[in-house]
């Protein structure tokens, strides 16, 4: 059962972008961003969002104080008579190295915050994950993405033996109405039968799409989409497209996998409490089930980010479809 | 009008603590926290909420990777068997020299989202603002107080021409709860009518104590308490108790002035868009009316830090009663 209040988005949303934790941190360096790579998605969504923005000046929204300078820079002049009109994105990022050793270390998606452990736990996973939520939004602010970030424990999102329980979208929606980008991500939250659990950016994006409807949904990542096995192994198989029958399971069309009975592989790093790749295509298979495209598409090195630029920009055709 | 779900506190709330901006941050210094005092302050905390605390090892909460270290430190044998009931508290702090420069610069105080200056200062005022909150959970959770960050923003509170329109405290009642410490901050947020604005702390603080009911509100400030005119002037005088009227007013009991009609005097720094102390008596005011204690002490150096201590454990009686 869902809790979800009536929205009102006064302009359609054009997408739903997932940043996948491999591809903003470091996945084996603990609690280190991926500095490279969050400025480049940064930059490529700046361009895909504000209509004009490649043949002008950006105008950073951080005006934090930098390390050794005293003042801070924000020149006001410069946003005179400038039109920062963007389309309408919401981002949700993954945790990466972010979260998870904290989390899996005291046990916060399986509950119990009667036990010490646990509530440590989860204040320390709320601290990582939030942690990483800021770094996130000030590389987009900088852009001049008018980034706002919102945590899904403070907007009141709870589960109910690791379902949704209550997702209200309202203030969602109101960032979105007053041309905010709200960038959410993966959290620990309270449960009503177990006490906490994690929720996974993955859930938040399918809750997302549900409500908001989108025209499409983009999980980038940091492999060139799906494949049979982990894309590590030799002979791994990258998969074209994927589709999804009425009761929300999937099955891959393109390529014809030689071995039929051969079932895709997926694996679950021991200290990913969000379930691995195996919850994260059931996920986008349930986005897809509402009728809304979503594609899987590597970001990782600079030289194919045009190819990420033209999706953002122009959407559909892209390869990786689902279905 | 207000809008606010049921509450449902299943403990009683026992203080909620305002850590001022002035006391945790170094006010003339840009974006710098004052971490000799957050870290008294949050060590005295720790003693006021947890039940013989004092006497065991401090079990640290913040997990995160320090500069210079490759793993994590956490122990989690330590918390195996460990009590940490902990009295209910709701801890707010101020912007200090976070978020003011960001919000004054570009006006969001006065709304107009619709102006890119306006919109992009939101954006850094709401990060600065963030940056700080974060810092104060960290410091709070290093001494083993379960904290919460929780966003004013994110929790769906907005204002109407600057007074509180719509907040939601169904989450922070289940964040408290659940054992947690809620740490709300001063925030900018959606206006109804001027788009956007800045709620300061002081309302924030009126607000819980309005549907949270606790035993009593505590002001950390960086002065001993409220004064005749600006402390740092020669012959300032030390307000001991204020009486409030019904209409919210307030006016001087102790001592008695020489010259009657000497007004108060109270003074809004340059870049303070949360209009001074007049506003922060003013809300005491309002918190006293409610029929709750209020007290304004202060946490400067750490010789005083035994009485602050004492009231934060027993509660009155205490000097700067109000009223």
């Amino acid at each position: 059962m869902e809790d979800t209040t009536t929205l009102s988005v006064t302009k359609p949303i054009r997408c739903i972008v997932k940043l996948g934790g491999a591809a903003i941190t470091c996945k084996n360096d603990l609690e280190k961003i991926n500095e490279e790579n969050v400025e480049i998605v940064s930059s490529q969504l700046r361009e895909a969002m504000i209509t004009g923005s490649s043949s002008r000046k950006v105008l950073g929204m951080d005006w934090s104080k930098r390390p050794g300078k005293s003042g801070i820079s924000c020149d006001a002049d410069d946003f005179e008579d400038q039109n920062l009109d963007s389309s309408s994105f919401v981002v949700v990022h993954g945790a990466g190295s972010f979260g998870h050793f904290q989390a899996s270390k005291s046990g916060v998606h399986k509950g119990g915050l009667n036990k010490p452990l646990v509530k440590a736990g989860f204040v320390a996973t709320r601290i990582s994950v939030t942690t990483l939520n800021l770094e996130i939004v000030r590389a987009l602010a900088r852009e001049g993405i008018p980034s706002i970030g919102m945590s899904p424990f403070s907007c009141g999102w709870t589960t109910s033996e690791r379902n949704m329980a209550s997702a209200d979208l309202s203030m969602v929606a109101q960032a979105i109405n007053s041309g905010f980008v709200p960038v959410l991500h993966g959290d620990a939250v309270l449960d009503d039968l177990q006490g906490c659990t994690i929720l996974s950016g993955d859930v938040i994006i399918r809750h997302l799409a549900a409500y908001l409807k989108p025209e499409y949904v983009v999980f980038l990542t940091d492999v060139l989409g799906v494949y049979d096995r982990p894309p590590s192994e030799p002979n791994a198989v990258l998969l074209r497209e994927i589709a999804v029958s009425e009761d929300g399971s999937w099955s891959v069309v393109k390529p014809t996998l030689e071995d039929m009975k051969k079932q895709v592989e997926t694996t679950v790093a021991a200290h990913d409490t969000t379930g691995g790749m195996a919850t994260k295509i059931s996920e986008a298979a349930l986005i897809a089930k509402l009728g809304i495209d979503v594609y899987i598409v590597k970001r990782h090195r600079r030289h194919v980010s045009q190819n990420v630029r033209k999706m953002l920009l122009l959407g559909p055709p892209w390869p990786n479809r689902i279905p």
